[in-house]
């Protein structure tokens, strides 16, 4: 049971885990942060919170759990005004893309004081990020990766755990940079993928677009993101997603000499065993 | 109004044009010919076709209209057979992915006997193929690229455009090597970039895939379609997929220099006028 919860940028994640959280009484309160009131009001009219400021410290002030559910960049900016606001036993979360920086921050603030800090990063969301999009089961069926350190307390990450368990999440743990490298490899490859898909298409004939059926749709969705978002998670985890770009040239590569070699049957052997993965994700 | 309609192949795209040509009763009669009995059976028993058979001239004889609805290169190998049992007044048209090949045929066979031939595409599948996914609806809102030549018979468009019309599909028309190349760009290269997507992870790390999300299902979803079709389709329409590829790489190449150049803005940008582009698809 959470005392206060503050959940600091209220848009598709951190009103999904406001819904959540409310819907099944996990908190005495909730308390929301947003530098924008316009997102603030609907939450607060609809009783999803509590309280609502544009005021970090006001947010964050007597919170027994703090969620900082803002864009990367913006997190690393806000991250020394919460640390210096938030109550002595105060555990921190946040939910950001990437998690290398943020959690070499919060391990350099708590040499300055001792706070709990948890780095999460839940594996759910949209090409929308709005609070209009947000909803109390966003989160049933999702993997939920925390990035815990030897220097955090286990029951700062019991209560992290707890919390993304009781919204219906799956939780697992990866160190900092391993999590930047498989989310390299399952999330920005795909985007920039996309993204690059869509860019051939309007290099060849913008046109042919008007053609596009299901499967070009399902394949470009994610290129309809966020572009303030997207620059910053590409930016920031740049170095393990041009290792991705390594390894899904050298598949492209691989296929294409395949096909280009007229060599039906190795390419068939090859088509099957990407469809045999791909279908153990359902 | 169709007085026989003669459907070869009878999967996804064969099975749902005899259950809504059926739906709507466009036709007097539908017959079904697929090399195998188990295809044939449940529409024979469902009362989707009035007659099956293995056997091609069987199958044909008689019909106003055959729907050759088989990948596309047992297309190529049925098509002569096809030709020699149809009626002399018949329409022949198909459902294959690649145009130029089919259609050049076409106009070889119809040098030795005059019958009219639409080459036809729908823009509408998914990655399962089987008669057992079949249904009426698949066409409605679909996009059906139909490639006459200037040696096709105005009449035998005008016949094959109002087939797809009524089950639901918008049709336009393409030549055939123009068809080709806007199906490289929006379905082949899509599929290859889906299948190497899948593969790079794979190469990274299998496990990664564990912890992948609705984007990352979104976009592979066509790697799980069937590698029998797929070699067909990239060996046929290699030429045009090479283009594409060359574009698509350009393409990720440039973002790529955006991201390691760390500009923020002219990322944003790029991503902007992609994102406005995926989004006018809906």
């Amino acid at each position: 049971m959470i005392r206060r919860l503050s959940v600091i940028g209220l848009g598709l994640l951190g009103g999904s885990v406001a819904k959540a959280v409310r819907a099944q009484s996990l908190a005495g309160e909730i308390v929301a942060v947003d530098r924008h009131r316009e997102s603030l009001e609907p939450a607060l009219r609809e009783g999803t919170v509590d309280r609502v400021t544009t005021d970090i410290r006001e947010g964050v002030a007597a919170a027994d759990l703090c969620l900082l559910a803002a864009p990367v960049a913006t997190l690393c900016e806000i991250l020394p005004a919460v640390w210096a606001a938030a109550a002595p036993d105060a555990v921190i979360t946040d939910v950001g893309s990437t998690k290398a920086r943020i959690v070499a921050m919060a391990e350099r603030l708590a040499g300055e004081r001792p706070l709990q800090f948890v780095g999460g990063h839940p594996m759910a969301g949209s090409e929308l990020s709005d609070y209009a999009v947000a909803r109390a089961d966003l989160f049933r069926g999702a993997t939920v990766i925390l990035t815990p350190t030897e220097r955090t307390a286990p029951g700062a990450t019991k209560q992290v755990t707890q919390l993304w368990e009781a919204v219906g999440a799956r939780v697992t743990a990866l160190d900092p940079l391993s999590h930047d490298r498989a989310v390299a490899a399952i999330s920005h490859l795909p985007h920039l993928v996309a993204d690059a898909l869509v860019d051939a298409v309007l290099r060849m004939d913008p046109a042919y677009l008007e053609l596009a059926a299901r499967g070009f749709k399902d394949t470009t969705r994610i290129a309809a993101s966020s572009p303030r978002v997207w620059r910053e998670i590409f930016r920031d985890n740049r170095a393990a997603l041009r290792e991705a770009l390594g390894a899904f040239r050298a598949a492209l590569d691989a296929l294409e000499r395949l096909v280009t070699a007229d060599d039906g049957s190795a390419t068939e052997r090859e088509l099957e065993r990407i469809k045999q993965a791909r279908e153990r994700l359902g």
